[in-house]
């Protein structure tokens, strides 16, 4: 067993820095704060014997060599950044659980066969740079490590001098590392583990996301002296789609979700007639042919609206991930950790994205789930209890290091 | 007749400070912009001969003596502040045509009876600070001058701060003055003298008006992971709103209009579901009757709206004027001079919301209004002829100087 009070002290210490509003995180990536956190965590992984490697992303590997260190090593980790309003345990957990395997054990005196290594995956959240999960996105293969430097946050700023600045732009090259296996404990983000009691969550399917960014382009005009058929309203259209986007996802409900988070409305102000609007609609889905047809049903839906009210639309995916299913062998040795330990648990699909989905392409990949209260994630009050959080990295604890071998 | 070509190349020149992106301006008020508008237009005032006063709430007032010092002034004017992305004579007309009545009547060496005042109102826009027609507002005792200082803007910055900042807040006690007559002459801002290819709007109505500022509370989640009958989404309440005033606007026009132009959504995250949306409802009519039913029929409408979505709300005016009827001697001045000057016109009713409905209030008044390209206002794109200036400001100098007395 790991040593939950240990790790609840760490969680608590990560959580001092980029504090939020309510009592939260603001350590949205690449920021000053970011750059704290990642210090901090060097720091601990310093004093656990590790060794840091850091790459072209920013993605950073704490390693703990093995018996053999020619064996390919077991992988675990997850994020340190966060949403702007976001809580203290999403991504964190993973982190400092992977780091929590490690001094454990120390503490026991143990030496895998296979060397473990703690990974903090630059970017998961998404907000500040879209996509979400760009540096795992990079390491896997899906996208381009120039195409992610260009990415901008909203003020214009770029991915890459952002990493330049704090400081966290290694040498590395990215995706060149080999892997035994990955596994990622997080927070579950949703209300099942809790409602049916349930300790571990065993991670079988994620869903797949699109991410489409929409512009509508009407005509700014005065709201008094405008009459209402001459109109060309881009809020409205926005409105509209928002609606839209809300029904698609509840014909498809249970096995489907969809919102719209992120809005900007030109030139905003109470007696302009809104003449543009952009906004990213968010659908997901376990299931390719619903995610296709929701996003096939929606962009025709947009087009109708747009077509009644005059206005100009473009519609730009700024984020996908496919379905996935996990590795049956590291999903097995999971269930098996739980079942050992005596924790209650069940399979489970993650509604969320992670960086376990895009590793799960180029390694044997899984994840173990925690309860989270009321369900609640992506906000300042996500909570989560000590016995949540040990089971949680009891588990992980287990399946590393059946994996690396004693 | 006034001279068009030097009234034109007042307007152009103006233009030039604080430039927009697409051919209009942005000189929102108290920034530094609105300082330079401000000191051109002095420049300008006292080039004429004129003597400046200046009031606490930094509205400007250039006099020129009339040959009986104790007759009441004869005012005119309007505002030189401009929306974000607004037009080059929005306002800015009224400012620099009531300026061209004093210069044509320098030409000719005319003295009138009465002095007369150009004045320029301070935030006459609004979008800064809200309301709109701030200074013209606490001129009519509408407002009171702390509660004016008060107003902030989207940074928090405060109304008196700024005024202060830019170093136009006058000692003079702010209404303290008295006028014979107020006129106010403001390009259409709607599409109905164009359409009927007349020079001259004589106004004798304005629209009432109801700034509602909505606060919706639903709860900050995850996009992914929340289950749809779970959430708590304040950005669809917001967009169902936005459609019920649609609605509300569509049963009544043409005797109505309503839209939402200014809207902010938290925390804004492409995946998070908004846990809170602020955003700013405009509804007008000429009609009291209508306004307030419309009104009625929103605030019930939208506490339906967010029963269903188990969300709360708030509804805090932050805006209002009562219809406005012009007072008939100066709305038989405009029409006369329309007339002996061979200018086609009709009677019109204000869509927009102007300083002449304050002053309209504590002195007889009236407005003149010139046709504007395809009704466009609060847009860069703005635009009028040199010909609709010159008869709007022709209209303008007669009903002045008869009112003024020779
Ligand atoms: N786990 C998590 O919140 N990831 C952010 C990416 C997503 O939106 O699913
Ligand atoms: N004329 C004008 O655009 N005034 C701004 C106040 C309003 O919204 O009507």
């Amino acid at each position: 067993r790991i040593n939950a009070d240990r790790l609840w002290d760490s969680l608590m210490e990560m959580a001092r820095i980029g504090p939020g509003v309510a009592g939260g995180n603001n350590r949205q990536t690449l920021t000053d704060a970011d750059g704290e956190g990642r210090a901090l965590f060097k720091k601990w992984c310093e004093e656990a014997g590790l060794e840091m490697g850091l790459d072209a992303m920013g993605t950073m590997f704490a390693r703990r060599e093995g018996t053999d260190p020619d064996a390919l090593p077991v992988y675990v980790g997850s994020h340190l950044d966060t949403q702007p309003t976001g809580g203290k345990y999403d991504g964190v957990l993973g982190v400092l659980g992977g780091l929590e395997v490690i001094r454990s054990l120390n503490d026991l005196g143990i030496r895998t066969k296979h060397p473990i290594v703690v990974t903090n995956w630059t970017n998961e959240e998404g907000t500040r740079f879209a996509p979400a999960m760009l540096a795992s996105g990079v390491f896997a293969g899906q996208h381009d490590l120039e195409w992610a430097y260009d990415r901008t946050d909203a003020s214009g700023k770029r991915f890459g001098d952002e990493l330049e600045r704090i400081g966290w732009k290694g040498d590395e090259e990215v995706g060149q590392r080999r892997m035994k296996a990955f596994f990622e404990l997080h927070i579950e983000q949703g209300p099942i583990l809790e409602d049916e009691a349930i300790d571990i969550g065993v991670v079988t399917h994620g869903q797949g996301l699109w991410w489409l960014q929409v512009t509508l382009t009407g005509r700014d005009s005065h709201t008094g002296s405008t009459p209402m058929p001459k109109r060309r309203n881009a809020g409205l259209g926005m409105a509209r789609v928002t609606e839209l986007v809300h029904e698609v996802a509840m014909d498809y409900q249970p096995d489907a979700v969809g919102a719209i988070g992120h809005v900007e409305v030109h030139p905003n102000s109470r007696n302009v007639i809104p003449g543009k609007a952009v906004f990213t609609i968010d659908i997901r889905s376990p299931s390719e042919k619903v995610l296709n047809e929701m996003r096939a049903r929606i962009e025709a839906g947009i087009a109708t609206i747009c077509d009644a009210l005059d206005i100009a639309f473009e519609v730009e995916p700024v984020g996908h991930f496919d379905p996935v299913t996990f590795d049956e062998g590291c999903v097995r040795a999971v269930r098996g950790a739980a079942e050992r330990l005596g924790y209650s648990h069940r399979n489970i699909v993650s509604g969320a994205g992670h960086d376990a989905c895009w590793i799960n392409r180029v390694a044997p990949t899984a994840m173990v789930m925690c309860p989270c209260v009321d369900g609640l994630s992506h906000n300042e009050a996500e909570e989560i209890s000590r016995e949540w959080a040990q089971a949680g990295a009891d588990v992980l604890f287990h399946a590393v290091v059946e994996t690396a071998e004693i």
